[in-house]
């Protein structure tokens, strides 16, 4: 891979949950960057982050400069993602975002590197759209068993961790832990109840069809990565007290008969994916590979397969899958640098 | 109903998680009590357990009397039913069983009173099996549907709190929590890794076919509960860092083209249930009722209907359970007072 070319790299949302992400990631990864700038609403604007050994100056969004930037990683909701992305690729910068502002947009990939990395070579957009977290965990598995035995429909369920709420969130949850142990009240701000030792079967607002936006978007993103919307997938999507990692239980039938070897024999060869008898998510955050298990087939019916996923969303079900869309990027030699 | 009937009643493995929830339930319901015996292991015998203002010792199981009792709640696992439950039935008594050991007894009536009471009448067995608590959960929202709208298929996804695990997991979860909260080393003794902030996707030993032993309970004793065979049930179990109560996501297709408005009017004339459009496990500890919520037919495939289903384990998914199966017999006639 001929990733040497240094990127001229922007992080908008950069003190952000995820933001940080991003940054740990482009280290870890060795990303080849020329030029690092950060990005944040006009409250964190002025804090210096460290990165590779420097403060790096967050730059407030809405009066920086936008020009000189090859690849920008924006982590900043749908709504900052529609105002402020134009700015980026009218001064020449691709975007990379990770919320959901593009990801129905005919027009913006939407691209899960292991399973569609086609689509950034057929388009010439300079806006590519992450996939929701639940939707890439889901897919890495999915998508090659979908290729290689056929889906009729799916049924999932799933148990997503706090920090894919935010850091209020996460806060409530770590805070209520604290108070419980120490015999105080808990308190709350993001959510309208308890987190801790507690469930939240709902994410995202309600649908007008009785669903959240989360089980919708599990559907639609997915439908449009596969390129193919005839099988039905119904989503129940919980969140659960858990710090880091989505896990996520998944029925799936299949058009073809498969045996249980069969399956693992598809999800040994696929990228991405470890095979574990039973993951669990603290012990996989910051890990980059979306972890399955709990594989099986039915023994009266060969066209029912179950499995349960495991993953890291901030990074495989947001940062990592950025950053890895960038590098395909560079490899195709889109990036301007 | 004429519960006034007074009887000699006795709590095996009184000094246990579920042991102590059949003692708060009795004197709640006022259950009509002339006698109390307590009976435990011999490490917990001699102890003095409160009960309506007096202290009753707890008696040691291996060597104490069993004559003189009407009936006997055993909530003591398997291998200890097995052993000493003929001793109370040779006595005379009727013992009312939360293990798993009579539960697949072709002999021994298997009993969700809002269900199949009528099993009761049918059989003039002195035991009583009282289900597995995620299988009572299910069966309560889950038979009127079944008799209304006849059922294809069921996936379920289960969230289930750590008291269901018995007394060293609830140690396990939040003295795992205190340790976080005070920055020491977590320990565990009853699950194999952290139970706070993480999930375990088994409960149970696994079956030879992949499947963990909960997984198998679930479709079998519904099955048996509902005298039909016909339809697959297909189970995912799942430890989740909750203090109380299961939770449960179902995946229903019925045999008949239903409306949410005909689900919903269903479950609202069904006993046992209450409806709420987002139950919690935290909120919902210490009531008598099945919560669902989430309640939704799906808009292209009138034959999915969707919930989410949260009741108390320890209550009607066990002690409860098994004191409403003991004021059916009362009112039967059945016990011997």
């Amino acid at each position: 891979m001929s990733r040497s070319k240094a990127q001229r790299v922007g992080v908008v949302g950069a003190t952000g949950l995820v933001g940080r992400e991003f940054l740990d990631l482009l280290n870890r990864r060795q990303f080849p960057i020329a030029q690092l700038r950060l990005f944040a609403s006009g409250r964190s604007a002025g804090q210096r982050v460290p990165f590779q050994g420097s403060g790096v100056l967050v730059e407030d969004l809405t009066q920086a400069d936008p020009s000189g930037l090859d690849v920008v990683f924006f982590s900043a909701g749908r709504s900052v993602a529609h105002q402020y992305t134009p700015r980026f690729t009218e001064a020449g910068a691709v975007v990379i975002d990770n919320s959901s502002a593009f990801r129905e947009d005919p027009q913006v990939p939407l691209v899960v590197p292991e399973v569609n990395a086609g689509q950034l070579r057929a388009s010439s957009s300079r806006i590519i759209a992450n996939p929701n977290c639940s939707t890439i965990i889901m897919l890495l598995p999915l998508a090659p068993l979908y290729r290689a035995f056929g889906i009729q429909e799916i049924v999932v369920s799933t148990y997503q961790s706090v920090s894919g709420a935010g850091q209020a969130a996460l806060d409530d949850l770590l805070g209520q832990a604290r108070a419980f142990a120490q015999g105080e009240q808990e308190t709350w701000t993001h959510y309208d109840r308890p987190i801790f030792l507690n469930l939240i079967p709902r994410i995202g607002d309600w649908t007008e069809d009785g669903e959240c936006l989360e089980e919708r978007k599990l559907a639609r993103e997915t439908w449009r990565i596969l390129e193919d919307d005839t099988f039905p997938i119904y989503a129940t999507t919980v969140r659960v007290p858990v710090e880091r990692c989505h896990s996520e239980s998944i029925f799936l039938r299949t058009k073809r008969d498969v045996t249980t070897r069969e399956v693992v024999a598809v999800l040994e060869d696929a990228p991405g994916i470890s095979l574990l008898d039973l993951p669990t998510p603290r012990e996989l955050a910051r890990r980059e590979e979306v972890f399955v298990g709990r594989i099986r087939v039915d023994s009266q019916d060969p066209h029912v397969v179950r499995f349960w996923v495991v993953a890291d969303q901030l990074w495989k079900g947001a940062a990592l899958n950025a950053i890895q869309i960038a590098e395909q990027l560079i490899d195709m030699g889109r990036l301007s640098s």
